[in-house]
């Protein structure tokens, strides 16, 4: 049996017709059915027959019976009513140089049988839907990009998707992770995933991270989360909330961390089980809605001994600033006037801590209140990446911008799970 | 038997002579000996005999029997000889707010008297020396205290410190500690503590903080550490590496944390014992050096998406720059070009990730490419503050910035303890 085939497969119940997939192995082949979905197939468990060999010719440019319609808008047949639709949009990144395969040219789609080439274990899990929305390293991930995905999320989703995984560079999901949740109200998982070691490396987490984030996608968590490994083995992938997270190591696989909780839950990957230990929202519970304005013009600063003030005239004439401060978030006593006036000027300048863990609080010192006193606003335990990304948001959505840097949108900012006494 | 009191205490197979000083309990006296120098006394362990009621007038402004010497230098006469001289050198803070009572004015001084009042814990435990280099909340503090400290460091240990405790606020102790860890070859321990929670609060730690920074300052390692709470109760201190430390929370008492490694030891509360689970510079192993200049004109920059390149206007004609990068060192594409500028005005430029855990690799990723043949030197793991300090040590010091940077000099860059691969 060789790619290209024309076969039938009998499976349990069910009987179908394909073509056989190149991502085929001895043990496990991939059929593209009529609709354009595909389909794996456990050699095991199937008796496969073959109607007509070499029927069609795989190149790996030109692909076989694409699900396109005619119209170029992607198929939306479900080829088996059994299974979820998840839908799969790539931005780019360690993951995607795997899934979005083709060399060279920004495919504007892919389809099934892209993923299934790259990670066959994705068979019989869904049927999938598959959008490039970019095709970038994640260090260069920019805000109006963020709008786009928000926008592919929602069509996805209105066209039916189940769930959705975000395939994405490690380096700043934690970033679009935050921005999608704040933009979408969304009635179905959306599963930020990614790479940390390539596809051509051994300790590839490719396979296990695609495999573990359709699970979630499937899973009745209708939220916006990343999930990556959740340790140095391969048994289980942690799912984080998009906007507690943080990449906290440059080469680990399990780098991905919820701060200051735990993580919302697990996908056990040899079980295939998706827990969760902590509360969420439902699948369902809310209806899909996006508002997926942002204003650009919001900076971040890291404070630092020593810091040259003239970093703040860079913020003059800004909409937002978002400090990273020290301890329970202070700066330098010199720039609490420079920050005054910046306030004054209609610069919201909000307060975080390069801490990361725990929760800013400016009524303990003098330069604390100093500094609520000029009109900062403080952003409880919210992360600094975060707070960047929720003020660009909230500038342009909330109208009132200090109640919404100080209230929990989308799990951003917790209750203070420890009493800071 | 009341404060002012002068009495004579029979305690083992010694007696003193001294006066009854206000921080004495029911259960424990502190007596203030004719050297200058107190000792605390538990009574259970001890007869004493009032010699003379009311001897001396105790005010809490005006010390009694100050240690000073008439050309106004501290002390060097030691009480005990059977135990070591510790010097306290105050640069303010919530410790110091304690231990540097004296309301108002800052004192260039203060002496052992000041320290037992505040932590009468800490008596019997040493000799003590008392220095004030500054009283600021550490969120001001700046490169030239940094130089201060050192320098009154070293007079410390030139006359006879056995080892020294700096008293520091939270805020910024990782900055300081850090830039005195490059300053300073020293043959003694210099162990920064700090306190979480004032005083006046149940649950502070400025007491076991104080006094585990004391045992680990009479102990064999010869290095600038961190002492502070290493759990959430009153059982140890951890201690850090100065270059490895970081505040990793804006209010638990035990925020530091070593960053990629263990602790380098800890000590036990209730035993007093100090132990170290890691190697270390051991006691009397270099002779005192001091090399306290530092280039001030050097930045951080935290990348984050969307950042403004105008923050890099801001460094042109600087010295040096630290990027704080995503993942294993990247920023936008976008920003190269002006970086590599930079590079060619001669701005040092080095790269740190915001992951805070594992090493830069700029030669995995095209971006990262770029930045490495723009001339971007890569910090291995260096914390990204901890190489703003260091490169401002290594302007000034190095002969060769670029090897200095690649290099551990104080523990800051460690050999790779988790493969990169």
């Amino acid at each position: 049996m060789n790619p290209g085939d024309r076969v039938r497969v009998d499976r349990e119940d069910r009987t179908y017709e394909g073509v056989v997939l190149p991502s085929s192995t001895d043990d496990h082949l991939v059929v593209k059915l009529e609709g354009g979905y595909n389909v794996g197939v456990d050699r095991d468990e199937a008796a496969v027959e073959v109607l007509a060999e070499g029927a069609y010719e795989i190149d790996g440019t030109d692909s076989v019976g694409s699900e396109d319609d005619e119209d170029g808008e992607a198929s939306e047949i479900e080829f088996d009513e059994d299974l979820p639709t998840i839908s799969l949009i790539s931005t780019g990144g360690t993951i995607a140089s795997t899934v979005d395969y083709r060399t060279g040219a920004v495919t504007a789609q892919f389809d099934a049988e892209d993923v299934l080439r790259a990670v066959p274990d994705l068979a019989g899990r869904a049927n999938y839907r598959g959008r490039v929305v970019a095709n970038i390293l994640s260090e260069n991930m920019e805000p109006p990009i963020w709008r786009e995905l928000a926008e592919a999320v929602r069509e996805e989703i209105e066209a039916g998707a189940d769930g959705v995984v975000v395939m994405h560079g490690t380096d700043t999901m934690q970033y679009s992770a935050a921005a999608l949740a704040f933009m979408l109200e969304t009635p179905v998982p959306i599963v930020f995933t990614g790479s940390q070691r390539s596809a051509d490396r051994p300790s590839s987490d490719n396979v296990m991270n695609a495999v573990s984030a359709v699970e979630a996608a499937k899973s009745d968590c209708a939220e916006v989360l990343v999930c990556m490994h959740g340790s140095e083995s391969d048994d289980v992938c942690a799912l984080h909330r998009g906007t507690r997270v943080r990449k906290n190591h440059t080469s680990r696989r399990d780098a991905f961390e919820t701060i200051g909780a735990e993580s919302l839950g697990t996908v056990d990957y040899e079980t295939e089980t998706v827990e969760f230990r902590r509360d969420y929202q439902q699948r369902g519970d809310t209806d899909l809605a996006i508002e997926p304005e942002l204003e650009d013009d919001v900076e971040l600063l890291k404070f630092t001994p020593g810091m040259d003030p003239q970093f703040l005239d860079v913020v003059e004439g800004s909409e937002g600033l978002i400090i990273e401060g020290t301890g329970l978030g202070h700066v330098h006593t010199d720039l609490i006037p420079r920050i005054e006036e910046l306030i004054e000027d209609g610069t919201t300048v909000v307060m975080t801590s390069q801490c990361l863990e725990g929760r800013v609080c400016d009524r303990v010192y003098d330069t604390g209140r100093d500094l609520l006193d000029a009109g900062v606003i403080e952003a409880g335990d919210t992360l600094p990446g975060t707070a960047k990304v929720k003020l660009m948001w909230a500038l342009e959505n909330s109208a009132d911008v200090e109640e919404a840097m100080s209230t929990s949108l989308a799990g951003e900012l917790q209750e203070r799970s420890v009493p800071w006494e």
